[in-house]
């Protein structure tokens, strides 16, 4: 693939420092700058020489040709905007947003021809937050989809898919209202559910019946350990979709407990071995 | 601990084939017997040496001083009766069931003077059943709860908790209405939620979705590979118990679902982060 002279990457958090420090390891770049809010993430990307360079703040982008924007979801829309006036023609933009859509479509409303956006969002990460928690190798293996729309030029994608790939993920193309869908599903409903299994617990045993636990809560409650902020803030941009998807969910749960309310054993066998079998029947 | 001379397990499973294997590595029976209804496990256990002697039924385990049984839930109590004719005085058995207070109140109602009971649910395991999945390893580290009741002489508690705390396992006693309340939320509540998850993800994107995901839904999901008809068995067992964890679980994803509906930030906020405090104050 093609090395852009100046790479960067706007939130040096768990995402973004990842991105950098896997970027930096394969010299993806000629350069990679950083920004970010807090001057001691800067200090400490710079110490782990994941960043080159170190920027309080968007104005000093203007020789960047690629940016990856990996800021809280709230935060994508106004970075684009502040970085409008900043950026030269020609230069892509992409981030890493757990909801696709409506970041999707403000920035084609907003954006102007000579620059590129491609939405993307990699299905990686970990409960725990920033850039103490970032690793290079967080993308190996992983899978990481890309919403390409009005505003992304067919070269930008292009080159978006290969660096995804190039750190070890495999790209899924996908429009970005089936996105918000589908991790609606699969990412979204489940966070909620592990924070209200958490919650369930504590009603039902107190912080004590935590030790009295095996696997099961720990790997189904792992996710609540994930910030709060950024998952009000996910929530609340992809409501409708999470809204179905919790209705799907709610569903479910009322099948099973109304085959378990009826003692009617085949049923509820019936319903634990779908799920059962589509689980077996995954590649 | 005192060496007893015969040791057997019925039932060579995930849970009695890891009890068999870990007692053997440390030898802490004098002759380690096995009872399994498949023929061909019996043979697996003895290639493994997790057993020094294959029994096809439970007639010829008159000399055993000790006896795990590590059968289904549905099986243990029929297990003690059809054992009661055939063991001598003095020895001792206990169980690894996921429900304890119908088991134990059942064996407490059965089982003559001269035997002991020793109610157990040791809290680990994995998705994968059965003695090829079993390890010597699997209760280092773990919680193993025990449940003494009318039937259970000190000695025999003494020594269960004993056997365990040699395994790696930390003992918690406990009455075993008591474990059926803590259990149906830490445990069973989880495994139909994650039944239920996989189903919600299925009905709103069908198998593909899974592709879509990352370690969320991975984590979320993993007890749904358990076999469906243990977890049938154990729901039906602990129903009422289960009924109220779902209670409390219904209402805490409602109460979460209804500050998402209503864009209500703080609220939302509020409710994850409850959950986020309690796990991040365990020990």
């Amino acid at each position: 693939m093609a090395i852009l002279e100046v790479g960067a990457v706007v939130g040096l958090g768990l995402i973004g420092g990842s991105f950098a420090q896997a970027c930096q390891g394969r010299g993806l770049f000629g350069a990679l700058w950083g920004v970010d809010a807090d001057p001691r993430v800067l200090d400490q990307a710079l110490a782990a020489r994941a960043i080159d360079r170190a920027l309080p703040g968007l104005d000093g982008l203007r020789d960047a040709r690629f940016v990856l924007i990996a800021t809280p979801v709230g935060a994508i829309v106004p970075t684009v905007r502040a970085l409008v006036p900043v950026l030269r023609a020609g230069t892509m933009l992409t981030d890493v947003g757990s909801v696709k859509a409506p970041v999707v479509r403000a920035v084609d409303a907003l954006l102007p021809p000579h620059l590129s956006f491609v939405g993307g969002h990699p299905l990686a990460g970990g409960e725990q937050p920033g850039f103490a928690a970032a690793s290079a190798g967080l993308f190996e293996g992983s899978r990481c989809i890309l919403t390409p729309s009005a505003s992304s030029d067919p070269s930008a994608v292009e080159a978006v898919r290969q660096i995804w790939e190039a750190l070890g993920a495999t790209v899924l193309p996908m429009a970005p209202e089936v996105h918000d869908r589908i991790v609606a599903a699969t990412s979204h409903l489940p966070h909620l559910v592990a924070y209200a299994l958490v919650a369930a617990v504590l009603a039902g045993g107190g912080p004590g019946a935590f030790m009295c636990s095996g696997g099961a809560l720990r790997d189904l409650s792992r996710v609540a350990k994930s910030p709060p902020a950024m998952w009000r803030d996910i929530a609340l941009l992809n409501r409708p979709r999470i809204l179905t998807a919790l209705d799907d969910f709610e569903a479910a749960l009322q099948t099973i407990r109304a085959a378990l309310e009826q003692g009617d054993a085949a049923g509820l066998h019936a319903h634990l071995e779908r799920a059962w079998q589509a689980l077996a029947s995954l590649p």
